[in-house]
């Protein structure tokens, strides 16, 4: 099998070691850093479900590992069965989260290039799959320079930045969307400071932007998701950014739950709201966000944080995993081909007829 | 000493058992309820700033009994040494918590009822502020439910109500400022339903709100605070209503940290944010809200639960405990003596004057 060339000091959530997939648990940072080793693409549905991935480009790069190790290890010779069963390990990938449509398109990506080679054998096909696979993974992180580099000129020199939840290396293949703007910037010599909301229920901003900023001695302050309106309303954030889950064809952006508060009071107080996210998030066939699904995660989420009881037994609990900004609340959407301004329903399709 | 009669079917966080002054310890629950006893105001002043008991109006309440352990504990009979030490007694549980304004005002009418009472013995005094204490935890219960009576014709039948933090039992003497609304209209016969704000990093929501609804059947559901948005966007919250630390002569309210985003929130949707609190927490010395001081607590609050360490070791934290909303936001604010609305620098000194 391949290996991907691995720089150790790039932070990343998904490296390659000895023939097996490894991720790094994303449940348990920042305490622990622990890789698990995955060999089946059961085993890397379960690990998207789980969330010991996460992160919406993050999740298309495993599911198209999933894809690869899936019809590696088919018996058939027969192309017709191959692809039947191509179909089914899709299928058991796409049933692991809703929201996200990087994991679609992923899939949709592998299936186009299995499809696209009918004439080939199962040996040359399994061959294609683990390239494209690979290609899926190497160009996300080309994919975040770029777009860091299209929107660093967004972010002033001193800028005090709020984000929300993780949009980092941890939810990509490295790099990272919205902190990969921050990292151009700082890379451009600019002095940025980030604000990190914590992002209940799961934390992945105290968890992982604060643990990834820290490793690359970005400046980071952590925060309460309820405290960004309070340092807003002092004057104390500059600009906000984050990724993006799915973006409807008029610049509706689904995002980690929390997103459209924070777009909210941002449009509030007159401070520019960024999104970074490559165009493999957006997702054309749908006229607007509303039309996005939803989906809402176990309740010991909220209730419960490792074994620590937060609330009493048997409440009832909501928790939406993510929501909807409407995109008249977004100053800018930042990709890989170019920065939308303005008309969101002109503009993405031209983004994406460039890819 | 006197023992104030207790029903034990009502949710309370202060008692007087055996002599003693008991709070439940509010950080433990929903998980644990224990009691602590204080002999001394020392004790009770540190049970003050550590939040075994919290909420403004219970903090008054707990400054008062506070004030009564300091006295009786003296041991002058001259009236002038027993002055000059009321003063230290009182300095001493004022720089408990900076914020809520009930805490001062409590002191300062036990400070009142002293100096009112100049030509009395120094027996005469330590019975005669036992009574005082006494009577303000009595008075707090009385004003929660006269408060309700005010606010309930506000909560229109099937609503579905946010709060955030706790305003309730636990955070009075008994009944609850903003749940004691919600408690009048349930006892008004009206169905309401609470959505409650989990309300980090101290979490009063999960573990305070909804145990003392869940107590008394009231249907409670818990949320994050960054999902206020989300359902109000859906059309699933029909009305806000909160409690409050400090109330300017204008109407600004501070109250625990993130009521700042809910109003706003809940301008941006057209939905009725209502505040409710004694008049003892209307500052009339204070112009607007800029002038209430912010407290900020410790870092470990939101680094840590309990022994979990959600954040990377070191990390730079913001932990400031209230906001300020403006009054612009604030659809009315409920009292003991009636519901101010519209124009509230003249409504507010007409509440506190009755008084």
């Amino acid at each position: 099998m391949s290996t991907c060339p691995i720089d150790t000091r790039v932070i990343r959530p998904i490296r390659f070691v000895a023939g097996q997939c490894q991720m790094l648990d994303q449940r348990l940072l920042p305490t622990e850093e622990v890789w698990h080793s995955y060999k089946t693409y059961e085993e890397i549905a379960d690990a998207i479900r789980t969330m010991v991935v996460r992160g919406a480009p993050a999740i298309g790069v495993a599911a198209a590992i999933g894809v690869w190790f899936g019809v590696r290890d088919l018996e058939t010779q027969s192309s017709q069965e191959f692809y039947t069963q191509l179909e089914k390990i899709c299928e058991v990938l796409a049933a692991t989260r809703p929201t996200a449509v990087n994991l679609f398109w992923a899939l949709e990506r592998m299936k186009r290039f299995a499809h696209a080679n009918l004439d080939r054998s199962v040996l040359e096909l399994k061959i294609g799959l683990e390239y494209e696979a690979l290609a899926i993974t190497q160009e996300d992180e080309m994919i975040n320079q770029t777009m860091g580099r299209h929107g660093e000129p967004l972010i002033p020199d001193g800028a005090r930045v709020l984000t929300h939840c993780n949009a980092g290396a941890m939810a990509t293949a490295a790099y990272g969307t919205a902190l990969g703007v921050i990292r151009a910037a700082v890379a451009a010599g600019k002095k940025v400071a980030v604000i990190a909301d914590e992002t209940r229920p799961f934390l992945q901003g105290a968890r992982l932007t604060a643990w990834e900023l820290q490793k690359e001695n970005i400046p980071v302050t952590l925060i309460c998701d309820n405290m960004a309106g309070f340092l807003m309303s002092r004057g104390e954030i500059d600009c906000v950014i984050v990724g993006a889950d799915r973006i409807a064809a008029n610049g509706d952006v689904a995002n980690k739950i929390g997103t459209y508060t924070v777009a909210v009071l941002a449009k509030v107080h007159k401070i520019p709201f960024y999104v970074a996210a490559p165009v493999s998030t957006i997702d054309l066939s749908l006229a607007d966000g509303s039309l996005i699904p939803i989906e809402e995660r176990d309740a010991r989420e909220l209730t419960h944080i490792k074994d620590v009881q937060l609330a009493p037994e048997g409440i009832q609990v909501r928790n939406p995993a993510f929501d909807i900004t409407p995109h008249d609340l977004i100053s800018a959407i930042i990709t890989e081909y170019g920065v939308a301004e303005g008309d969101f329903s002109t503009r993405l399709p031209q983004l994406v007829h460039q890819s």
